[in-house]
Parts: structure tokens; C-alpha cells; sequence
């Protein structure tokens, strides 16, 4: 087939920027040295000079171009202007809007910006802002959702939406092989994006015991009991670990603000989380890259 | 490419049992004599002599075969006995387990049984009991939806776990065109099933209000508020009327049992529904083919 990738990479192939620090300078760079984008994860929290020396490390591992995701629901202008003015390839936004503002930035800087959505209106605003491509992310992904919308339906529409306009539409959410990938192309998508499936590589960040359970387990559970306090109304998809199950009927009024402090974990080189109960079950079923100390 | 349909039908296109009578006679000899498998709609109750008569009527409009649609939730003993006395081609279920003896009944009358289902366990209880075939409905199907998983993480696992037995995967949801037929296929299905897709055509019992809010609006939603007392645990995928959007936040306890009566409807030739404000809802958003009389 004709096609070759997207935004100027080999493949239409972009893993996901994997929260809190799983993917970092090794997985984004081997990604990259592989014909693909990668995206490295800017923390949660204004960190420049760390983020300079995350970006920097990655250049040591390749000459390849990479990106960098910002959740713009979190303090991040200096962290923005680190990317900018590092002119890293593309900047991947998430978990807020993409500005007519934001985008004149990033194209003064010279970096292309790629949104990820998880509805029809969001990929309208988005493109309406100049982004320069979109993730659809459907309900189907793992760790944070953002939408409702599943990929058969979502990807048709926007791709309708999008019509002869430039913007490469990039399908992400339960793709894990060629078959998703080639269902993905048939909706009408350019290109994938991949998450879980980087998570359990041997140059991603995750814990080893967290990279076993990936291959282990096979069912998931979409849930909002998960980071209410630091992160209101972010559900996830988690895996349906022994420990979740315990757990998933966590009354609403219950969150990690209001347990006991059991702990805590070094995230982005920081010593950042105080873990209770509560985060301790986001940790066994999602987060055990956090590296706890218990 | 070789592929030429499945379970002997020339393309594997099924047309979904559309709730509660809209797959009449009409649409299901159009779909059959199109060369796709067309499915009527039996009742939710026993009503052997209507069906029996649903069965003679559509055999006067097509020589091909068809198939029929159960329910196992509700009472179905007598639907079962006629639909397997008249031997149509097809018996489709949904809501209830494909059992061993169920199966071996279907066989005995010649009659090929495929089990709609919403998740891997129930895919693998539906192969064990011999089932000829299953409908894999995703979470982005419309109407009543049985499962929480989406096609594209569930269709590859079912099809792997079918191997090469001779039991086509026929995908369901969301899918409404040869997009979404193509993705279907890519994800290792062999066919698809569309009921959507279906209702606001001219052979359609739909009501032409109904026929035409399916083409005007865009959006949908996954809810629990209609048939909370008919049919308990049974959520939806309707149509985001302004109606609906008034009522979508209805308390729990409330359902159409204890609500006024404020109509009633003919479904299968039978006043049935006594109305009260929350089944107009379900009929303004979704059941339009009630004929309500108002």
C-alpha cells in the first residue's frame, strides 16, 4: 500500500505517553530509532529543569525526532515553554482544550501539536484550533478515558469531519496488533496510537510485577473509584487485579484525601505520592511502576 | 477476495432482531432476498399462533431462508416449539445462556442456533454448548446491550479462541457502513450485524417520527433509566432527544411501575403497554414504533 506514516514519521505507529514516568528516555527513544513517535510524559506538576534533562537524555539515545504529552488539566506553562523552546517534534496535549493560543505557540516554535479527544466536538474544536492532527482516544483504552465514544463509531465521523483538510486522524484505544491496526486503517484513521501494549517492553519504566500481570490478566473494568481527590472525574481502565476487585465499590464520598497515609513513592525523581489504601489499589492495578516503598 | 459469507447465506451481513416489532415480515424478506440473513423479532411473551403467522407471511414475500430472534429473559417455551416446528433457518438468542440442550434441540429440529453475547466467557460458554455461530455485540451497539466490552479489544480474543472451528464471529455495534464491515473483517470477524442501520428503512415497522430523529441526530447514550421494572439490568444505547436529556438523571427507584398511566401501545398486534411518563420516554428516544396512542 502507498501509505507511509504520518506528521513525517516512517509509520503511522505514536506510543502514548505513559503516566506518571513509564515512558521515558529509553522507551521514547527505541521507539523513535524504530521508525515511530514517542512520546515521552511531562510530570503532572511544573518541573522544567527536569523535563529539559528528560528531553535531553532521550537525544543521547536518538537522532530520530520525538514528542512529549502535556496534561493541560495540570499546572504546566513552564514545562510547555521547556518543550517549546527545546523544539521537540510534536507536543501531545490531553485533559484540556486545545487553543487557537496554544497552537499559534507551538507553530511559532516550530513543534507540531496532536491533541487527543475523546468526542466529536473535541476533534471539532480541535481542528477549528489548527491542531495538526488528532488521537481519538475511545472508550476502549486503558488508564485514563476521556470520552464515551467507541472507535467504529468515533473514528468514521471525525474522519468525515476532517474531509480533505490535512489532519491525520490517529485511532487509539484496545489496539494491540496488526488486526487493530488494519481495523483502524479501515475506519478511515492514518495511524494508531498505543499505550498499554509499550507498557510491558522491557525499555518501558513499568514495574516488572506490573509488566507480568499485563500478560496475565485478560479482563478490564472501566472505573472512577481511582484518584478522586487529585483528579476529580478521570476515570480509568484498570485491570481487574484481585486487589481491584476488592475495592471497586468504594463509596463516592471516599477518596484518597480521607485515608490513612500508608506510604509513599518516588515519581519523576520526586518523592511525590503519600499513598493511603485507596492509591494503594490504583497502584496494584495500574500504577505499580510507582516503586513503592511499604 | 474468496470470502463469501457464512452459515450458507451469500453475504455476511445479518440484520439484527429489531425490539419489539420493527423486523417484520417486510424488512426481514428484503434483507433475505438481498442474499443477507434477515431476523424477525419474536415476542416477549408466549404467543405461538402470532408468530407462527409472522413466519407464513414473511415466506410469502421470499423464498430464502431467515431466522427469528428470542429473547431467553422472558417466557419463550411455545416461541421456541414453532420456531423449530417451522424450521426457519436461523434461531438467534440474546439474553440467556445457549445451553447444551437448547443447542441440541435447534439440531434436532435442523435448525442452526447462534447466541448473541457481550463478553469472552459467554463467547466461550456459546462454542461449548455447539453453537453454529456468535454475534459479538460491543458496548457501542444501540438498543438493548447485553456487554461492557468494545469490538476491537473483543472480537480478536473470541476469534483466537475459536481457532479454526468452523463457527463464524459475526461482530455487532456501531457499525454502519462498509467501513465499519471492512474493520469487522480486518479484527478477524466473518460478518456483521446491524440493526440501526436497519430501522429508518422503507420496509421498516419503525415510526417515520422515529425513522426520522435517527437521521437527524448524531449523538447517543449508554443508560439505565428505561424498563428499570420490565426488564431489570437490561441498559440501553438510545438517542440523545431533548426528551431523553430531560429524564436521563432519573432517581433509582423510580421506574415505569410506579409512575401514572398515561397511554397505552399495540406491539405484535396486542395492547400491551400501559404508558406511564418514563416508558414515553423510552418510545420518544428510542421505541417510536410503539404507535403510541396518546
Amino acid at each position: 500500500m502507498g501509505w507511509r506514516g504520518l506528521l513525517g514519521f516512517e509509520y503511522g505507529i505514536i506510543q502514548a505517553p505513559l503516566g506518571p514516568d513509564i515512558s521515558g528516555p529509553q522507551l521514547v527513544a527505541a521507539v523513535a530509532n524504530a521508525g515511530a513517535l514517542g512520546l515521552l510524559r511531562a510530570p503532572d506538576w511544573e518541573s522544567p529543569d527536569y523535563l529539559r534533562e528528560l528531553i535531553k537524555q532521550t537525544r543521547t539515545l536518538t537522532d530520530k525526532p520525538f514528542g512529549i504529552g502535556l496534561v493541560l488539566a495540570f499546572p504546566h506553562e513552564e514545562n510547555l515553554k521547556v518543550i517549546l523552546d527545546e523544539k521537540v517534534a510534536v507536543l501531545q496535549t490531553y485533559w484540556g482544550d486545545c487553543t487557537t493560543e496554544l497552537v499559534a505557540k507551538a507553530h511559532s516554535a516550530g513543534v507540531k501539536i496532536v491533541p487527543q479527544v475523546g468526542s466529536f466536538e473535541s476533534a471539532k474544536q480541535a481542528i477549528d484550533a489548527g491542531a495538526d492532527g488528532i488521537i481519538l482516544q475511545g472508550r476502549e483504552a486503558g488508564g485514563h478515558v476521556i470520552g464515551q465514544d467507541n472507535l467504529i463509531s468515533l473514528v468514521p465521523r471525525v474522519v468525515d469531519l476532517v474531509g480533505d483538510r490535512d489532519i491525520p486522524v490517529i485511532a487509539a484505544g484496545g489496539i494491540v496488533d496488526g488486526r487493530g491496526y488494519v481495523a483502524a486503517l479501515a475506519l478511515g484513521a492514518q495511524g494508531v496510537c498505543l499505550g498499554t501494549r509499550f507498557l510491558a517492553t522491557e525499555e518501558s519504566n513499568a514495574h516488572p510485577i506490573y509488566k507480568r500481570k499485563l500478560v496475565e490478566l485478560n479482563e478490564t473494568e472501566y472505573t472512577d473509584v481511582f484518584g478522586r481527590a487529585r483528579w476529580p472525574d478521570a476515570p480509568h481502565r484498570v485491570l481487574q487485579t484481585p486487589f481491584f476487585k476488592d475495592w471497586r465499590s468504594l463509596p463516592a464520598h471516599e477518596s484518597e484525601a480521607n485515608q490513612p497515609v500508608i506510604g509513599h513513592s518516588t515519581i519523576h525523581g520526586v518523592v511525590k505520592f503519600q499513598f493511603s489504601f485507596i492509591s494503594l489499589v490504583e497502584a496494584s492495578c495500574r500504577l505499580l511502576c510507582y516503586n513503592l516503598f511499604i
